[in-house]
């Protein structure tokens, strides 16, 4: 039994208002696991890098438990590569660069040993190569959840509806819910998104939390107000890794768990915004992630004291 | 003791996608002192009309408890009027007609039978009105709550502070919240304007919910995601209604109260959406409210399950 997190592994150059970064190790896949691997010991990832990549790159994710044997390195190539800026409320960004380099032709290998997987994260890529991960599964995994983005629905909605259909959680922001389905209201988005396939749907709202919907229940996760976001790449994805991992852990997929485990993901995300890149994640402890914890508990707990 | 409301009885004609209205009744202190009556039966307001003001729409105030000593009725003179057109989204609106009438002069007077104020409830008028109601009461009242808006910010901010100085709890949106301190984190900007006078800091974020700030805690309490919102007038002074009403109710104030209050406010708020104008809060009962606050406990409640 495993958690397969299929995404990218990459090099950004990040600017905040804080300061600025060279090419540091990024990539969906990369914060999705390392967030996973605090929660779940049998995660493993399905990537592509060039030769750029080092092996002490790799042993970031190693040292944390990750296997890496998904990772493809492509000698003679270069790794996927994001640029970006971001603007003084951290909310906006500026895309300065976006090499797809290995990614242009990633073909998503799932080694033999990769066969036992029971809990799947598809991380935002082409909806094609997501399904292809769905096909190439001898077994239906026990919950696949689905991250994906408005570019998609830009350039090939028939596709990503395709893949949306096999998925049990969809993942996506708010303006991505209100594309997807038309609606602006949430609730009739989610009602609407709830018919394509899903049956778990996931609105992230940043630094409003996230909304998750499930027939008609519906939970509303805070976001942790912090004096200062240092940095905001990876956050989602955190949140994602974080969140499947926790499911992974407890084993048993139900609407109460998966309200749990947005907590967790959240969790992560808020240790992920506190310094550039992975740094944060990579120091994490289960003490520090246990206070993270309890401050949630604080800071959406209340009485209902009389009817 | 009572909970005095001091704020605005007006004419309101609102237009939103979902239809029109002619000059229905509104204001501030009619919203909130309907959203107080449902949890706290000594409520009182002090506000000012024109003639055009009828006994029948006095009487929608008197139906619900609501003390209307306060409320003066200035002969020859017309009552304050607002027109205003929701655009699709419901989040913002235009301004069609603001007639300021009686409040151009208003002299806001106490009725010797409110002196025993202890719950006081500022909204949303001049700073100079909202410091002579202070000055006129003969003892503090325990608590003062006051509602502010960002028109005030521009055009007087000297008097605001004065008055903020003197209030325990400050009601304001997020972007005013960062107006008033200048700080874009609201965490920074919470923490520079707890040093203003203010004990406790309400930040409304709409549909997002609300934070409570107070020395270094914080909650978070959510919005009930809904399918429809009909009219959003009136539903920030709804939940500053139900929120000092809930607390005069139960008579202490503290933080753990607070957050509940919080919570109360907001699943008042959160029925005056429902419907155009006050129509939804007149016809409230106790059990209606009680489920609803019960789905607000669904809404929030999680597990933390390890450590």
């Amino acid at each position: 039994m495993s958690l397969i997190i299929i995404g990218t592994v990459a090099f950004d150059a990040i600017e905040t208002p804080f300061g600025k970064t060279d090419k540091i190790v990024g990539g969906a896949a990369t914060y999705a696991s390392l967030a996973a691997s605090y929660f779940y010991n049998k995660t493993k990832i399905v990537a592509v890098v060039g030769d750029d990549f080092k092996k002490e790159d790799i042993a970031l994710l190693e040292n944390h438990g990750v296997d890496t044997e998904g990772l493809q390195i492509k000698e003679g190539e270069k790794s996927f590569f994001w640029s970006g800026k971001y603007h003084n409320d951290m909310n906006s960004r500026d895309t300065l660069v976006t090499e797809l380099n290995v990614l242009e032709h990633f073909d998503p290998i799932i080694p033999e040993s990769y066969q036992d997987c029971e809990y799947l994260m598809l991380g935002n890529l082409t909806p094609q190569i997501q399904r292809t991960v769905i096909e190439r599964l001898n077994k239906r995994p026990k919950l696949i959840v689905l991250d994906t983005m408005n570019f998609w629905m830009d350039i090939m909605m028939d596709d990503l509806l395709e893949t949306i259909k096999l998925v049990d959680v969809l993942t996506i922001n708010d303006s991505e819910a209100r594309q997807l389905s038309g609606e602006y209201s949430l609730v009739k988005a989610a009602n609407k998104i709830l018919t394509m396939g899903p049956k778990y749907l996931i609105i992230k709202k940043g630094e409003h939390g996230a909304l998750l919907f499930h027939e008609d229940k519906i939970f509303s996760a805070p976001a942790l107000p912090l004096a200062d976001v240092f940095d905001p790449t990876g956050a989602g994805d955190t949140f994602a890794g974080g969140f499947i991992g926790y499911l992974a852990q407890v084993g048993t997929v139900n609407f109460n768990n998966m309200k749990n485990a947005l907590i967790y993901g959240s969790a992560l995300a808020s240790f992920c915004v506190e310094k550039f890149g992975t740094e944060r994640l990579l120091e994490l402890d289960k003490t520090t992630i246990a206070a993270r914890l309890q401050q949630f508990v604080s800071l959406s707990s209340f009485e209902i004291t009389q009817d």
